[in-house]
């Protein structure tokens, strides 16, 4: 298990301020504990969150700052008391990190819903120190908040699943959206919305793209096999649809209006919001109570469901769509993801891009 | 059963235009159909919508318009088909006396969320003549559209639950919120609000009226038996409660900001709306997200949930708190409900106006 007293000096890249510009940055992990493991980052997926983070749209951006949280890698070093996983163990590791292990969500097994919980970078672990995420050659990880990635699935296309495909398959799974003959709207069809279609395709749903243009239209149907596709300006169309679905995941990361989504939903349908947005959004109160519908949402799943939810894509055959890049590409990706003009998620290939070669 | 062919003439007292204000107005009520009961109404409640509808705060105002629906009456006639009432029955109709029958909803027996649902007033009925409400001697009501006032209900009390009783029972019950020892937020203590009061009170459930100021504190508690008395402006009181509701039933019929309630929600909290509110509302997606909360709403409850929820009331013991006016009080009690100035309910003794006494 080599010396786990070791401090080790690595390579990220981190944004330095909010331009959110990446570059090389070398910082060393805390040394590894008895719960920990050592990674080797594999490939990092490139999640819309990335770019407000590190641009600091939210306003709570520390720098300076290594995103990634989509993080497929290889076990290297293992702690005293970890059972899970062993040296040479491919794994993956998500949004959350940390969590205090003793509120009700935490005890429930849906540890996203705690109040302490400590996100994989732009946050303080317990040991006083930065957290840093996966755009970097190693991180550790506390064995609580890794997953096993099955053999079935390649590594590189499992990495966007830890936080998109989960933020898709957790909510479908809590709100009883498992059932197959279900009508489903996916609103937005980036990284988490092409997932969504995937998922609810593989549950033998009927899916419905919903855009702001035609654009995706021919993506939809042909490639990612979507049943129907609704321009959300097309009355005619938004009418003849109306009362027709079970769901709408709506993915759309930044401020729209939901008047010509929710009269779509039929009695009980529910609006599940998946994107953070800085601005409010707004509703008017007779579209939900005549139809007793929902607007709720989540927010990625818990780990459990993250094991599950890959066993699942293992069964259906199910990966993500990505492009691979390397890191000397990452701040282009960046630019390209902020005009969605990626089919459907960046995926760097860190250890390809040696990122050590500085040190 | 005296004559099925005859029309009668009535008085009732309507809205002529969007003043509001209301006076005697003779109408004929149609003939009786086979599946037709005739009632002589006793007594009406008084709910917020009558408010809206009269001054056409919808847009959609009709006149002359007899409001109410919160109707309680003697049968004193039925058609050749009607099997469920008899003459001399106390019986109740509320917010919809009409349906398609056919739909999903229908079939569901949730015909409240039928597209083709006909309104107690303000609508056009199947045979193509105006809905008129229970502001009026009597009325002519589909049976289907009838409950029956059970004999341990003072029918006057029994007037509000017909609409206001049945709006807070529904969701409670629907959204799974039934069980003993929950945790729930009143927010308004209107007509609505003072009835979820009780209703959750006899359930088992902490409950914690939310109020805009501090005026109502000691009715909540000490004549409602509320457990805990919260203000929306007092921020440490608000810091206080966070994360420990496991609903709140909104009933607040006018704008105001969600985002002191939200974060009162516990995980899988549940806001219901129950008020028509003809601005929208509006909310940030984290709030929603990070607690997988959901905003929702309701719309009254079915004939089926109205006549349970009338038996509920007889178990436990429950009646609604009225002030009884008579016919003539009617417009100052209109204005007095907008200036919510009524512990809880007005209801107007309708055969006690001797409204045709003019015919």
């Amino acid at each position: 298990m080599g010396s786990l007293q070791a401090e080790k000096t690595i390579t990220g890249w981190a944004a330095r301020d909010s331009t959110g510009v990446l570059s090389p940055y070398t910082y060393t992990l805390r040394q590894t504990g008895a719960e920990d493991v050592v990674i080797k980052v594999l490939f990092c997926g490139v999640c819309h969150t990335d770019l407000h983070q590190t641009r600091n749209d939210l306003g709570m951006s520390k720098y300076p700052m290594v995103p990634g949280h989509e993080v497929v890698g290889e076990v290297v070093e293992v702690g005293a008391a970890v059972s899970r996983f062993a040296v040479g163990d491919t794994v993956g590791a998500g949004v959350i990190v940390g969590c205090c292990r003793e509120c009700t969500p935490c005890k429930a097994n849906v540890e996203q819903y705690c109040n302490k919980k400590i996100w994989s970078y732009n946050d303080v672990y317990s040991d006083g120190n930065p957290t840093q995420g996966g755009f970097a050659s190693a991180m550790v990880v506390d064995q609580k908040f890794l997953v096993k990635i099955p053999s079935g699935l390649a590594p590189e296309q499992a990495a966007p699943l830890l936080c998109a495909g989960v933020t898709v398959y957790s909510p479908l799974k809590h709100f009883g959206l498992m059932a197959s003959g279900l009508r489903g709207g996916i609103l937005g069809l980036g990284g988490v919305g092409h997932m969504g279609v995937k998922f609810a395709k593989a549950l033998g749903h009927h899916v419905t793209v919903i855009s702001s243009s035609d654009r995706k239209r021919a993506e939809a149907i042909d490639h990612l096999g979507a049943d129907a596709y609704l321009v959300s300006s097309d009355e005619a169309a938004i009418a003849a649809a109306v009362d027709s679905l079970d769901y709408i995941i709506n993915t759309i990361p930044v401020f729209h209006p939901l008047e010509p989504y929710l009269p779509l939903l039929k009695l009980d349908g529910k609006l599940i919001l998946l994107g953070v947005i800085n601005q409010p959004l707004q509703f008017l109160t007779p579209m939900v109570m005549l139809g007793r519908k929902s607007i709720t949402g989540s927010f990625i799943g818990s780990m459990q469901e993250t094991q599950e939810m890959l066993e699942f894509c293992v069964e259906k055959g199910l990966t993500s769509t990505i492009e691979m890049v390397k890191m000397e590409y990452v701040n282009e990706a960046m630019k390209r993801l902020e005009h969605n003009d990626v089919r459907y998620r960046f995926v760097v290939d860190v250890a390809g891009s040696n990122l050590d070669a500085l040190n």
